[in-house]
């Protein structure tokens, strides 16, 4: 997907919203359980009560691992239920040597060798460059490199001071030199508050992928105060809140609710930026 | 496996090699192709060539991801059939939040829910603490965390100077804080000559996951020479040097002779120090 499509999706549906498909076994409802790929049931009602209301989705990749071949079954499946109208992204944290980080851009965005055609992919930047490069061969698909994440280790090494900055920061500038705001985004967890400010010197235009509002506890008014671009420049995701809203029966209608209650917040928040 | 045990094999078998499974379902011989899993029937013949001459096998999880669900399902029954007397690691350079992190360690740590049950994985140190955590809460199991990399792109990260130490250096010492010797690894590319020197002040008797030896181009003596500790603390991989060392009928033969000559090397070096 390229950025004006995006932007254009934006625009149409008036939402940067993001629905985490971090789809737990444990925790969908029970009726579930009687079909053949739970999970899958699970996620194509999720889609299909949400889909208008968000501009993307984001399957937990470890949430599919720990199930086993089930569960990567699960999320090939999964991925060819997603709109081509909505930025699809796999959420897996990968990065390698440059001809690994090749495999892994096979295993996600090319459906000819793995069944799977994500549109973007999140990766941790330790390796460096190479690491990086071998996602941004393949047309019109992105990288989400971490950046600040919102957990609580993420302090243990992120806010280093570098010299002139500190380590995240250095990761923006580096990462800016591999790819433009075309094809790179970077996570920032929605707790950051006015870390924000920070990340827009550095990156005053790129989206950035927001994961933390909701259950994780960040405030969607805060990560807008500092974060939002003239191009809205934020995808904020929510995983729990929305998917996890009942567990009974009516869970898709409830995350429909979750996802709308999100959806109107961010058409107001559009509107003052002339959306 | 515990430390004492992968001490034991070191002395039993006279060697502190590791045998890549990046296995390439381009790169093998062609009469496999003829196998229902050829990547399986590969592992297997390497496996059953190399086994008494290593002390540990380690699937690169991406060559597997790459292929999709076939993928998936080799890697799983690759894992089934690594003898228990050989360290399993799976080299994933996962890391996520805490309750990611914990579905990461279920995927490969737990046979119950995933199929798979490895001894060690790799992971990156980005995102901290609590995002290494969760994999040392499996009883006897190794975090083998990435700290200094052979690839051009680690330089882009890992060098930075933070104050007292370089990058490398400060999630080595922060690392060393949430497990011991006995549960943490660290990952040391083979061409980082007397960086070994520096990273034993930090990590004096860890064991080191030393990857590139042989086709990446390090060099066995240098990195011994730099990097061995008095209970030799050295796992040192080679992959493609090993596994692709014939594409012919006589593969798995010609593999043993690649890891005899490797081993014979190690069962030298090993005799200095009294092993």
């Amino acid at each position: 997907m390229k950025r004006e499509q995006l932007i254009a999706q934006i625009k149409i549906k008036k939402s940067f919203l993001c629905v985490g498909l971090d789809t737990d076994l444990t925790l969908i409802p029970e009726f579930l359980l009687d079909y053949e790929d739970p999970v899958l049931e699970f996620n194509k009602r999720i889609i299909e009560a949400t889909h208008d209301l968000c501009i993307a989705y984001k399957p937990n990749s470890a949430f599919y691992e720990s199930r086993g071949l089930e569960g990567w079954k699960s999320l090939i499946e999964t991925s060819k239920h997603i709109p081509s109208s909505c930025l699809s992204i796999i959420d897996a944290k990968r990065g390698d040597i440059g001809n690994t980080s090749s495999m892994y851009a096979k295993a996600f965005f090319d459906p000819e060798s793995s069944g799977m055609n994500f549109d973007a992919i999140t990766i941790a930047p330790y390796m460096g460059s190479d690491s990086v490069k071998p996602f941004l061969a393949f047309q019109d698909k992105w990288v989400i490199l971490l950046a600040l994440t919102s957990n609580e280790g993420g302090k243990d090494f992120q806010f280093i001071e570098t010299g002139t900055c500190r380590l995240f920061e250095n990761v923006i500038q580096k990462a800016n030199t591999w790819a433009g705001n075309d094809r790179m985004m970077y996570v920032v967890g929605a707790s950051q508050g006015d870390e924000f400010l920070n990340i827009r010197k550095y990156a005053p235009d790129h989206f950035l992928l927001v994961p933390g509002v909701g259950a994780q506890g960040g405030s969607l008014q805060d990560v807008c105060k500092y974060g939002l671009s003239e191009s809205c420049g934020l995808i904020v995701n929510s995983s729990r809140s929305i998917i996890y809203a009942s567990s009974g029966e009516d869970f898709a209608q409830r995350a429909r609710e979750e996802a709308k209650k999100l959806q109107s917040e961010m058409a107001e928040i559009l509107g003052g930026i002339g959306f």
